[in-house]
């Protein structure tokens, strides 16, 4: 059995919950069948194993160096994307025109998250280069579609976002990188970026940079805060028009990043500007508008966006994988007895069978089915909103994809680490050795609260912009989509699911409540306090909505022949209910008070 | 200021919490006054900065290695730890009869927290040679003190716990090693032993191992069960007569476990009797029997349960030191603005004054001030078991810390972990290298809920054992204990601590119920299939009962000069009653209910 991804429970979400066939009758999917998914489906659980999961632990314990000119890295990362891309991965749901292969993205999503299980440092290189090249097809013009995102797809160049400086982390409006326009319409780039993921690697020819900087007047003003951001290409090295690579562009690898996990993903600081390849007659890095000047913080958030889902995408397969090795280990490792069967005689049972180990492998269960499920949804959400009939439709799920991005991003990365902390407790003292895998899942999966927007910036954008935004329209919609579902569960026959339904109901009537409690505080501040409780509860109640629906598609499709897979779904859906809903309760209540312990406490007072 | 451990904090929960002072009544610790207590104090924290913290990371990143002969540590670990005996700090409990300073439990326990929180790795030899020489002390000859403990209490020796095997972790009764009474009195011991933190290494001349083996008799049957255990010394070099070191005795290592944290600390795979090292004429370890044949294991208790109590301190001091790390961050990073003052020309402000960046701060704090609090708080417990004038008011006591030692073994594992991660977080990208300190914190601490008896056994104990042990007595005495903390709340005048003092009795009141509901259960599975939930439910109910203490003791002693200090605590407990403990109210609900899902469970359900 595949330690990665359940593929049951993938062809259950995708095929018996999502219907992801209904989607071959949209026009551009109209070539693709059951089939054509299945055998995509095939080749990345085959490659991932293949060319991924082998070098994960290697790639941990040989972290990239590099020797004041190169970065080197194992060789068998270069292997494994270059196999991406030979199997035409790398444009996966791009169109024919860009000899992609036109799947729906639910389809690539869920082909990635097998990579992203395998190795999700490695994995980590195609998935910022799609991102790259789809912010490119968003805002970029024919001719820089031609010159970078057809390399892009191919795999030959690979891509990055640069957004972060040493002095502006979350805080973008703080950029001072510098762009100044040269009478030849292209800019010059100056400036210091960090944390930039694949920022420099000798994987492929080229790395296209795409870099938030802001436009210098001659007389060097800008224009403060983010509206003066604009977006540009940067490649490490200059593209002749021909295609062909030309000079190296004054972009220079400062230094290395050492984590604690996600290794294998160089993690870089980035000089712009230095002076150190200086292409032929110019000062400063050679930089290609994207869109127009001052919009380029929302041409990035194109590739912010489906970036946030993407973590939650890895955050999830780290915690998913993890799961898998748990429950693998607890059938096999003996250990004790029942409480009731102390006789020392008697030979010990595999662990699974002890109560709190399976309370453990339930909750991992339950977190990571469920944000497997919530991040194909959103997936499957990106794939409407491309090809929905009309109009008011695609707004609608415009708004829905808006306001789930935040939780999408925030669920996972909490409780799919959490997954992967309860993974090693059920290891025992194994699972807190190299010698076994979940340490490392562990220590890879703690990077996702923080990268990307952390946990914090997620609260903000849910309580602060998402749930208010026109007059509450994404909120609005959001709440019909789960109402369908409490109405379907009322109706349905199975008690479990119409006391889950109830509940449910309930759950979004006083997160509804207390959400014009907050917004009717009449000061920000209190407000946005504690926007952070605000952003778990709503995630929690996202995530029952999803496990109901996975109980209702289960209860569908329950046969004799795979009845223990639905019950596990059943019961997983029961715990979720159970353990983890009850939890909002209590944040309800803080919220609904309006509490301003934090607000008031005094940083002299620590 | 200090990075460890704050001395303000340290000064007033000994001094104007506990009264340790009131201690030098006691005839035990006549000589003694706050002056020594001091000084003690001081040279711990001196030497905790000037030996232990600056190898902290160096240890980490070149961790412990065997040659196939030697294990290699860094020079500093030596260096460190004789540092440590030189200064008489193994002995700081001890008889003056054993060269020691008779300092109270609560004292040493407290500079044992500097070394801990400087560097949990190396002060892990300390730790485990203390506890040794504890059980050596209470349970060996006076032929063996002489032999043993003394060179313990030099550091000329240190000391091991070999309780596991590779077959039998936390089932104990499944142990395989064997002991075969010699003609001289001698056992020879045969079998191998899994996980021995400080097992192998050349800091000292030799290494006494404690090790639970199965006395066999002739015909090699040996008792089944852990009643069938017996307790043996197994000297790494056999010591002769006058003291000085004999032959070396059959105990090979077979191999290191490496480790995602402590990694400073060797843990080792030891193999007894293989015949690598076999003294004249023998055949199998040399070991000697430690008490009486068969209870071994209660004799090994005298060391797990101080064990606990210290993996519970070292918990304590990660967090508390990750804590002091990332106060220092948030205070010096400047990032952002407030959500009403968004001009960007305005300069950034320091985190700290971020609401998030507050709770984040916050929770820290009430964690591990709280968890430093209990922990003192059961040292005490030790002084007094010791020293009590009357023999009813010993037995109160001793109760009082077997119910405790398992919240004081669990709660800071879980929670100053949980501090652990919110530093990370509060250090944003920065927090997750390894430029920074936190990111090894959590490593470390994450090994906390594993060894000395998982998090799920310390809820067993507690829920199975401790709470019905002698018809209650121990919930009961914890009860009066915490009810006149209640009584002292609700006379005081401060609003706030009555409001706490209310909610306290509430919960405690509760909590009895539900105990008693889940000891009527009728089905020993039922009553412990959440156990782990009961455990964790009761630990924050000492916890809230642990900070009104703290905000007693704070209101009695308040200030004009320090109101700062009395303030954040305050706070603190004001934040643990407001977001931490309602949490505790869902969990019994769910207990209540005698909820089955995780019994219900089936392993091909999943």
């Amino acid at each position: 059995m595949s330690k990665i991804l359940s593929r049951q429970d993938l062809n259950f979400l995708l095929y018996e919950w999502l219907d992801a066939v209904a989607l071959t009758s949209r026009e551009r999917f109209a070539d693709h069948s059951r089939e054509t998914f299945d055998a995509a489906l095939d080749t990345s659980e085959k490659m991932a194993e293949q060319y991924f999961a082998p070098h994960n632990k290697k790639s941990d314990a040989n972290e990239p160096y590099f020797d004041g000119e190169h970065v080197h890295l194992i060789p068998e990362i270069k292997i494994a994307v270059d196999e991406f891309s030979r199997a035409g991965l790398m444009a996966a749901q791009h169109d024919y025109a860009l000899d992609g292969m036109q799947l729906p993205t639910t389809i690539a999503s869920a082909c990635m998250a097998y990579f992203m299980g395998a190795n999700v440092a490695t994995a980590g290189y195609p998935f910022l280069t799609i991102g790259n090249a789809n912010l490119l097809l968003a805002h970029g013009t024919p001719q820089q579609i031609d010159t970078y995102v057809r390399p892009l797809l191919l795999g030959r160049f690979m891509g990055t976002m640069c957004l972060s400086e040493p002095q502006a982390g979350s805080s973008l409006s703080d950029i001072k990188t510098r762009a100044l326009l040269q009478p030849d319409g292209t800019y010059r780039i100056t400036g210091n970026k960090m944390w930039i993921s694949g920022g420099e690697h000798d994987l492929t020819d080229n790395i296209i940079h795409l870099v938030l900087a802001k436009i210098a007047a001659p007389d060097g003003k800008t224009i403060p805060g983010v509206k003066g951001i604009s977006l540009f290409i940067v490649p490490k090295k200059l593209v002749n028009d021909d295609g062909s690579l030309g000079e190296r562009n004054d972009v220079i690898l400062a230094g290395l990043n050492h984590k604690m996990g996600y290794r294998g993903t160089t993690n870089c600081l980035l000089n712009f500007g230095e002076g150190k390849f200086k292409p032929a007659g110019k000062s400063g890095a050679v930089g290609y508008l994207v869109g127009v000047p001052h919009k380029g913080l929302s041409c990035m958030f194109t590739m912010m966006n489906e970036a946030r889902i993407g973590v939650g995408m890895g955050a999830t397969m780290l915690g998913y994988t993890g799961y898998l090795h748990a429950l693998d280990y607890a059938r096999n490792r003996p250990q004790g007895r029942h409480p009731k069967a102390k006789d020392p005689s008697s030979p010990q049972l595999p662990i699974i069978e002890h109560t709190d180990v399976r309370r453990m492998l339930l909750a991992q269960k339950a977190y990571v089915e469920g944000a497997l499920a919530l991040n194909l949804y959103c997936a499957k959400l990106i794939d409407e909103e491309k090809t929905a009939a009309d109009e008011t439709a695609r707004k609608d799920i415009t708004l829905l994809l808006d306001i789930l991005t935040p939780i999408a991003k925030s669920w996972p990365s909490q409780w799919c680490l959490e997954a992967n902390n309860l993974a090693i407790q059920v290891h025992g003292g194994y699972g807190y050795t190299r010698d076994y895998n979940v340490e490392q899942f562990y220590r890879d999966n703690r990077l996702n609260p923080i990268h990307e927007g952390t946990h914090g910036i997620q609260g903000l954008d849910l309580l602060g912009r998402k749930v208010v935004m026109q007059d509450g329209a994404a909120f609005k919609q959001l709440g019909r989509v789960i109402q369908q579902t409490i109405d379907a569960g009322l109706a349905a026959s199975h008690a479990d699911l119409k006391r889950c339904a109830a509940l449910l109901a309930d759950y979004v009537r006083r997160i509804s409540v207390v959400t014009g409690t907050l917004h009717s505080a009449g000061d920000l501040n209190k407000t946005l306090a504690n926007a952070t409780t605000y952003l778990e509860a709503f995630g929690h109640i996202v995530m029952a909505w999803i496990w109901l629906e996975q109980s209702l598609a289960a209860a569908k499709n329950i046969s004799a022949v795979q009845g223990d897979f639905y019950q596990g779904k059943f019961q997983a859906c029961r715990y979720f209910y159970i353990y983890e809903l009850p939890k909002v309760s209590v944040m309800i209540d803080l919220l609904s008070c309006l509490d301003t312990t934090t607000l008031e406490m005094q940083g002299n007072w620590f």
